[in-house]
């Protein structure tokens, strides 16, 4: 499938600041693995799984409950409520886009979105399911499904590995081209406001983009250390460095408060900001990472001019068919 | 709007079997009250509102949580989890066909789709806002809501009145038309199996439609005692009891243990079942009413035939886009 992509140099749109990020529009195609290419059959599956309450233990937590399309993607809550209203230290990244992340989590710890899916199906105070094993039990159990599966992957195919292969397919579809920006980048200079354009500026010239580079502004899924700079009055208000990020999964010195790079796509509809929801807003959330990532103190004009710009960001949401759930036929798992 | 209604008396269609009641297929549009006739706008803007979960103190619990329209209207749940992960005595009634209740709840405590709407938004264990002033507050801090309710309902005009009937409105479109009955009570005399016929003979033989009457099975939402007929072990299972039904509300003498006689619609996507979610099946829902209301033991054979005929009464469910919800920009609520 073609990619559309529209590469700019850096040095054509920010005038006399050289910088070595190119702008590019963001694709309108995902890649997929070799060995799950898209389908229209796995996405309808896909699409109808991650909407199913029924692959959590109590039937009330969907994939969709914390990382909602019909919303950015998320939940906009500083840490998600999974089953039995548990929460846990990190907030839900949005699902918009996370087809151009390399890793998936924020400390990166699934190497794809099919590897992503199958873990907080499982996970206690997520969705609250046992094991894969009594997943796939109720999935059999609900008779419609296997027609999905059917057509998507072939006779008796209701499987873990199939199911979160289904899911990916359906995330890789959940791109939101047409941005301000990437009208912009494809050469329509009208497309942004004066604040936005002063705002790319300085998003280039901040060194912002060093990290959030690429056409999903995530570095494609690189890693970084967070935060750089120690800052004791900022560490205190909100407490970022209780989460060690990768340190927690390899325990490799080294490691420790490095994170996924996020990805700046829709990041005005993603509040609360950081790996632990503790910023309110996207005003605070530019501020704090100019400050501990560059050690730079922003003017109050600098910080419109980069949410200005972060707004354009925000890109067009495709229409999507609500799906009706295979029924649980006369009976329940709760 | 015309009703598109077929009335065949009970004695064409059950043969020799004289009864009362007359099958009617459902009407395709349900009524509204004359100060709020459906509008397109009112049913977009209801459609959204039905899904934000932001209508909730924690962001996490919108009306589709436990009247989820993906599955059978409800959440397949004995008794529905509403914020931090908390349960009430009740099971959430489907959304499907409720505009052709009478009165809404299982005690019937409201008397209009509108005014069951407001309920669940400020119920401590269910939606748990504060008030409907703190819900309209949050609605004017999102941006994207003004345009729809403008188009709506004229300028300035966020309020709970209006929030509740747009969510009315909305809910008056959520009829499944063309079930396997349907078309048999419109003539098609092989839309229904031979089992189902003579599941469709039962129920009216044995009177269950004295109740369950009308197109919607629902006795166009009457009250009726329940159980009629104490049975001290099947009491002691699923004590039907310990809820006082319309008595809690009016704590009038009399009232004791009357419900609102729910629908019959797409039961075998309900299950569990009653107002307590104590039935596990259709199969045993089906025995403990002929039992506790009708004094009679259902044989296996006349069992299953009542299960066949009440599958036949699954509709079909409308295709709906799922909504983009106005942004919450830049900030969040939790």
């Amino acid at each position: 499938m073609p990619k559309i992509r529209s590469i700019v140099s850096a040095i054509t749109l920010v005038g006399s600041i050289s910088v070595a990020s190119a702008w590019e529009a963001l694709p309108t195609t995902a890649p997929a693995p070799a060995n799950n290419p898209t389908t229209a059959e796995k996405v309808e599956l896909g699409r109808i799984l991650y909407h199913d309450p029924r692959l959590s233990s109590t039937g009330t937590v969907s994939c969709a409950s914390c990382h909602n399309t019909m919303l950015g993607g998320e939940d906009n809550r500083p840490n998600s409520m999974g089953v039995h209203g548990q929460t846990g230290g990190r907030s839900a990244p949005t699902v918009w886009n996370s087809a151009f992340n390399k890793v998936q989590f924020w400390d990166g710890r699934a190497a794809s979105l099919e590897e992503q899916a199958a873990g907080p199906v499982t996970n206690p105070i997520e969705m609250g399911m046992k094991s894969w094993d009594d997943v796939v039990v109720r999935l059999k159990s609900i008779e419609g499904y296997q027609a999905y599966f059917d057509k998507a992957f072939g006779e008796n195919s209701i499987s873990k590995d199939n199911a979160t292969k289904a899911i990916a397919a359906y995330e890789r579809t959940l791109i939101t081209p047409n941005s301000a920006y990437d009208k912009y980048a494809k050469g329509d200079k009208k497309a942004l406001t004066a604040q936005q354009i002063r705002g790319l500026k300085s998003v280039a010239k901040l060194g912002c983009t060093t990290c959030h580079s690429g056409p999903a502004f995530n570095g494609g899924g690189s890693f970084q250390k967070f935060p750089v700079i120690n800052n004791a009055f900022l560490e205190k208000k909100y407490q970022f460095a209780n989460d060690k990020g990768l340190f927690e999964v390899t325990a490799k010195s080294g490691d420790e408060h490095f994170f996924k790079v996020p990805t700046l796509r829709n990041i005005a509809l993603t509040a609360p900001y950081f790996h632990n929801g503790s910023v309110e807003t996207l005003e605070k959330a530019v501020k704090v990472m100019a400050k501990v990532q560059l050690d730079k103190k922003l003017s109050v004009e600098e910080t419109a001019d980069i949410v200005a710009f972060l707004n354009a960001l925000t890109g067009e949401f495709p229409k999507q068919t609500m799906p009706t759930l295979p029924a649980t036929n006369g009976t329940s798992f709760n």
